[in-house]
């Protein structure tokens, strides 16, 4: 990244500096996720210990030994889960936070979004990644799916080279034209292979006037061993494109296929996502905020169609999983006028964490605090006035958790954030920067 | 309150020693809610100052001649803004946060908040109160309409007190039984009428049962010269009571009365709280949380019937009128499917700050940055990781702004927060207090 990143990136992202043995004393309540390591749905463990090693978990449980290698932090009085896993974001959408706001999704896309993505040279396309990414990972994001358009080689470089630098573990979806399908597998195999925490996968527009290209990118996912990334049936005029019915078509609608938004979807095309195990990424402030729609999230679960939640980029403005866990739930009980509705408070902390996980098929390596996992790793403090007092704790992350609750956030058994504070990096040069980038988007525009 | 308060208690609330004029310098953009003031609908100004004296605001514009015993602070990259108004809340309730989270109003009314009001004892309902006053203040609330369920005189002194030591202004909204009613006219005269920022309200239920009761209490009210203040038609199940009916056989609709949640309403229902200039409160949050429905704001706007927004109160969870905003805006959004209904984002600011003075009678006092109203005035931090870079301001305050954006706030003047800290007070202290009261009833119930 050259002078680009002076003084923006961390000196020890990625790379050796920390200790690799860190060990969670004396939490108040570790929710692991996994229902064989603890109690009820979350796997709930009381005032236990988390140890990880070498980027995993490596036990959880009551007076831990501590390994004379390791770090100790004193956890006591705090809340211990999995890092939030973003299913889908559009992180240089930073770019356009709060813009062409009156505006649904093809007005936004024509004002906002197809008019600034062109203009961003690749120094300012770090810049607005960068921002993005630290927001995200200060908010307790610990895993990002973030579905990239079209862009030049050049400017990916730049784009993962800030997302690489953020310390975030993230799975790049890339789109492409066809006359450049192959920067897919090269961008794969140059950017992303050298990174321990990237993984790729392959975005497409679903479409039938596009059938062709369609089956193109599904086999070049197949042929790289990775999902397919699509937005499906997001703006209720999608219906005329026929989407699934395309997908369908070009041999993409299974397991391997991740749909988003999904809100518009009939009963026969949630019968048959169900089906052939298409996972649904739901971003409900985004749809909020874009008038989009409700999604059928309680008719999906019913079917057994698997759920994660996502921010999106500018069309959410805000990164905080704890307002998208919020709001997935009460737009269901508003409408449906059922406090009973899925998701439940279980569900939708299931959904940010291990559920959104199982969707982009990395379930066996995070979204859970399960022994040989990737250690992954949140910290919540409760003692705070938006939260406190205690009284329904896991219902409280949901209904009073706000970002500065992440007290601590660990990446692949690394600390990135402590006692409310990113470490390694200095917000105030990034923030300057990206605001010298808006100011460039403004003189270009 | 003696030693009760001792430690919580911030030396300086509501009494001298702060300077009493305030020059804030150089604010990137003042919205002062006050089209006659700036430009557009809410009354934007740029580059200016904003000069408080004296628990009022005296000028806003440029280059203002610094008085020569005014503290000045430097505002420069910042927006400054009317403190908000929360039309509806119950602080006490920061008692049964994340309580009772999978049932609706009836289930929750039953299982978790009958149950505990009555075993919270006068120190108890201190720290309760003390721990939400303060989170409403650090998140730039300034004005809180607190409905407070019936309880006895020595309870009611130690629930003022601790919204007085808080340093809000607020309007104690109280609610009596027919054998208690005598200490409505004592509390607002003994403990209200001494503090200059309180007001009363008086709280009634509204129901074809309790048509004699709402009419004594509405005369109670009128006498007082005070508003009547009452939940209507927020389960779809209160259609039973006809509460519109009965508030119409005792009268009591008219501009006085603030109906609170109001979802159900009919378009007959919408027309006559149009024709009798009747008042609503909308708490989005808590109407997701509880599963009582979507109100019809766009309806209601049509109509002309003035609404502002409340956070309710262990309902919501939260304070955080950011969210509130955007709950607000997004619910009506997704269920209507078009991104220019009611409320935009102009009007979902002003629905927040001075359409909810306009709601409570108060317009001629608070919720605007006009000369001769009261300083109540918050200044927000743009440049975060959340809310940075700049694009559009306005609209990023209801999509980005969390919280901690509320760097300072004033009320009547008087410095509240600053640089993200509260002042005056051991929020670490009230925690602790909060929290022993939490375990107090616990032991109770």
């Amino acid at each position: 990244m050259g002078a680009l990143t002076s003084g923006g990136r961390p000196p020890s992202a990625n790379r050796p500096g920390q200790p690799r043995t860190t060990l969670l004393r004396g939490a108040e309540l570790i929710l692991t996720m996994d229902p064989d390591a603890g109690e009820g749905p979350l796997g709930a463990v009381r005032h236990a210990d988390v140890l990880m090693r070498h980027g995993k978990i490596a036990a959880v449980g009551r007076r831990l030994p501590v390994p004379p290698e390791a770090r100790v932090l004193d956890v006591s009085g705090r809340i211990v889960l999995p890092g939030f896993v973003d299913i889908h974001n559009h992180l240089w959408q930073s770019s356009i936070r709060g813009g062409c706001s009156d505006q649904d999704l093809y007005g936004w896309l024509a004002s906002c979004n197809s008019t600034t993505l062109a203009k961003i040279d690749p120094r300012d396309m770090y810049r607005f990644v960068r921002l993005a990414a630290l927001d995200a990972l200060q908010a307790g994001v610990t895993t990002v799916v973030d579905w990239v358009h079209p862009i030049p080689y050049e400017t990916t470089e730049r784009y993962i080279g800030a997302l690489d630098d953020s310390g975030l573990r993230f799975v790049y979806a890339m789109m492409q034209t066809p006359a450049n399908a192959g920067l897919v597998p090269r961008v794969k195999k140059e950017l992303l292979g050298p990174l321990p925490l990237a993984s790729a996968q392959v975005s497409v527009h679903a479409g039938m006037a596009g059938v062709d290209r369609l089956r193109r990118f599904s086999e070049i996912a197949r042929d790289l061993g990775v999902m397919l990334n699509s937005h499906v049936l997001e703006h209720h005029s999608d219906r005329g494109d026929d989407p699934i019915r395309a997908l369908r078509m070009a041999g993409s609608f299974g397991p391997d296929l991740l749909m988003n938004h999904a809100i518009h979807l009939t009963d026969d095309e949630i019968a048959l996502a169900a089906g052939h195990d298409v996972r649904v990424a739901h971003c409900p402030l985004s749809n909020m905020r874009l008038a989009s729609g409700i999604i059928r999230l309680p008719a999906l679960h019913a079917r057994g169609v698997k759920a994660g939640l996502g921010h999106d980029g500018g069309t959410n403005d805000t990164s905080d999983m704890f307002n998208v866990m919020k709001a997935a739930l009460g737009l269901q009980r508003a409408l449906h006028q059922d406090p009973r509705v899925h998701p439940t408070i279980p569900a939708v902390l299931r959904m940010a964490t291990l559920g959104g996980a199982e969707c982009i098929g990395m379930a066996d390596r995070i979204g859970s605090l399960t022994p040989g996992r990737c250690a992954d790793v949140v910290v919540l403090d409760p003692g705070t006035l938006n939260f406190a007092p205690r009284i329904d704790w896991t219902s409280q992350i949901v209904l009073n958790g706000q970002p500065p609750n992440v007290s601590h956030v660990f990446v692949d058994g690394r600390l990135r954030k402590a006692d409310g504070q990113l470490l390694d990096v200095d917000t105030d040069f990034v923030i300057r920067e990206a605001e010298l980038a808006a100011v460039h988007l403004r003189d270009t525009l």
